[in-house]
């Protein structure tokens, strides 16, 4: 739905709300998709959303929470009579009623978790971390029996009546509940009805223990093309299942905490705009100060070369031309090597890898970049002696860029540091500094 | 598979190349999953590489293609003899094998195409850009009939049988073929085998024009949680489906491309060590000049007020400092917009909303760095005067990054442009010329 539509149904909302018509304002909002049905309701204020929640059937409150994000949906949920609030989440997906429940105060998860039909599907969800896998799988999936055949498969899947959920793979447990194989829907239908499971199942599944990060279960899920990747205990015990579209929204996820680190910006837990001005001031304040006390180190190396640049008042001219140059080398070296480095692309061990493919890169730029220099220098009127050292000291410059920005992220990487924190703006001020070195360190040899 | 595992089983299959003893080389290979010895292929050379493949069964070989990067795919197949480069073609995935075709030699993607069995499957996916719906879409999906039953469709499963694909949901045609509803598996298996499809079949669908770009067809997925999405030409019929697992291939191949861009580089169509310096230096050149020209901008502004410098040296000391963290605090807004805008949390039309949010925390950011650069300015000796301009200067510097930060995006996007073109990188470059001239009008003002 754009942005226009959106706006307008809004308007029809707020008209009927204002006129106290709840039942006109339900009928404009019932048509809609669960996800722009969330979408309408975030823009409301406190009090029509606890209104026009209840007025849903549980399940379909039930669709719009899912969609929701989780410290909005257990703001609005807080707000609600405890036994409304159970209603709804009963019929939510255990996944994602165990990331309401946990985004929600202590005292208030327990009273409705004890109101629930069945707590004990929920209740384990609740154990593991949000952004491991026993944090993203579903607990509701249906575990076929070894022993079945492909007909008994058939009637126990007809039997089995989750929320509407379209499920294509099925996962094979054998007498202790142990995983040992996985069949799809298709595989059951084309087969014998009389077939046992155990000539049809696929016997070599992919599985992970329910403490692997979220993101390593997307990448094994995006690189062998699986649809449903089920978790198991320390003694291979079926827990639970992940499937593809926990994947899609593991990848959103994990792409924003990356583009906004990149930023020098610790990543926000909400959406922008509802994120208070206070908390994305948080979220920045820190890095904003550690690299202004590392660019300080800018202030040393100027006060060090003080006499340099009163003799050749010129030579602080190209300040900014050279350190920002250096740190735009910076960045796009960096930007490359950490998305090469989350693709898997290389390898931590072999760090002389990148390093010597940005050394040759660099040297490429640098001739380029100092040959542009040189004449952009001679054109402003500086003497020969200080053009040359201006290209020297770019060319430099910007190899020793190319190569820290190489170097930062593989190593931070393989001392378990997430390689964002080699942003942009930390390369900028890490060259920055050792840049005006380089210049003036090259300024006295030339001059 | 990790790495170590990889380095073992290459350093093996190199051994016994060596010894040229082939099946030796394949036993080992065979054991693994298509992506692993899609990888393992890539890192042998190309004499390698082509006496392996031919050694797969075609099928196996055409899943190794489908897991390589296609200009890779493209590079080992043209290197083939074309009888051979048909049987393996013919294996592939309708969608996959025009991807491939379109990265070959146009003469040589006509020969093969020529030899392949059912060229018709896949010469209309050779007219879509690879980046739109029918880009990714496949061409082979079965279309049901609104007049079947629920047996009758189940008999239709039973008797197409395309390359073991997992298939759960199904699109409904009417009889010009015409798409007019969808149905998943399960309901199929559930319902009792003389309902026609008309009564369980879902008959609100999304669908998407072929022409649709691939980035917007993933959002509708991973918004309305679709495992399937049907694509129509403009009559309504059906012309393809995407799956999900393209989807999740989409969105890694735009996040590397975004976080590619964020560091003012153009994206590389390959992975990064597979990418020769030469088309790296290539894809980063251009903004490197583009930046370094805009930034020359400082050096005028420097020379304008040059006497004031030149009166007050203490002043240049600051300026690496100052420009600096602008060009920090602007970095860390841009990617935080650039990032809402792309997950639709922003409206290009409101665009006094992430204004004012910037503002404010500009303001909030501004005010704690003007107090630590006065403090530590007087720390360093200076006068009380020359602290109080930095102080100020900061301030409004980096209030004005912020603002500048949140407006371009914005604009970018409202025009119609990529808003990662307003990289950090080119962020500090604006910021640095128009933080300079601030500096020094604040300085002109207060001394």
């Amino acid at each position: 739905m754009s942005f226009t539509q959106l706006e307008q149904i809004l308007a029809q909302v707020r008209a009927s709300l204002e006129r106290d018509d709840v039942a006109q304002a339900m009928a404009v909002i019932e048509r809609l998709y669960p996800a722009d049905q969330a979408d309408l309701l975030s823009e409301l204020d406190n009090d029509a959303q606890q209104t026009l929640l209840p007025e849903f059937a549980p399940d379909a409150a039930a669709d719009i929470l899912e969609e929701m994000d989780d410290s909005e949906a257990a703001e609005l949920v807080a707000a609600l009579p405890t036994s409304t609030a159970v209603r709804i989440i009963d019929e939510m997906a255990p996944d994602e009623a165990a990331d309401l429940l946990g985004s929600m105060d202590m005292e208030q998860a327990q009273a409705v978790l004890a109101g629930l039909e069945d707590p004990d599907e929920i209740r384990p969800l609740l154990l593991h971390p949000t952004d491991t896998a026993g944090g993203i799988m579903t607990s509701e999936f249906l575990a076929l029996r070894q022993r079945m055949t492909a007909g008994d498969a058939l009637t126990a899947i007809r039997n089995w009546l989750p929320d509407g959920e379209d499920i294509s793979t099925l996962f094979v447990v054998d007498r202790y509940g142990k995983l040992c194989g996985m069949v799809n829907l298709r595989q059951l239908i084309v087969a014998d009805p009389t077939t046992p499971l155990q000539e049809i199942m696929e016997s070599e599944v992919f599985s992970v223990p329910a403490g692997t990060d979220q993101e390593e279960c997307a990448r094994l899920m995006s690189r062998y093309d699986l649809l449903a990747l089920p978790v198991v205990d320390e003694a291979g015990l079926l827990m639970g299942v992940i499937t593809i579209d926990d994947v899609v929204d593991v990848l959103e996820e994990e792409t924003t905490e990356d583009i906004q680190r990149l930023g020098a910006t610790e990543p926000l837990d909400r959406p922008y705009l509802d994120t208070s001005i206070v908390s994305v001031f948080r979220k920045r304040i820190g890095w904003l100060l550690l690299l202004f006390l590392t660019e300080t180190l800018t202030g040393s190396v100027l006060r060090h070369f003080e006499a340099e640049i009163q003799a050749v008042v010129a030579l602080s001219f190209f300040i900014p031309l050279l350190i920002g140059t250096g740190g735009n080398a910076g960045s796009q070296t960096t930007s490359t090597i950490i998305r090469a480095l989350s693709l898997g692309e290389l390898q931590t061990k072999k760090i002389w890898q990148p390093l010597w493919h940005e050394v040759r890169i660099g040297l490429l730029l640098g001739v380029v970049m100092a040959v542009v220099a040189y004449g952009r220098a001679l054109l402003w009127g500086t003497t020969n002696g200080v053009a040359l050292t201006v290209a020297v000291a770019i060319f430099t410059i910007v190899v020793w860029a190319n190569s820290l920005g190489s170097l930062l992220p593989v190593t931070a990487e393989r001392v378990g540091i997430d390689p964002t924190v080699v942003s942009g703006p930390a390369m900028s001020t890490l060259v920055d500094a050792t840049g005006l070195f380089i210049y003036f360190t090259i300024a006295g040899i030339l001059l």
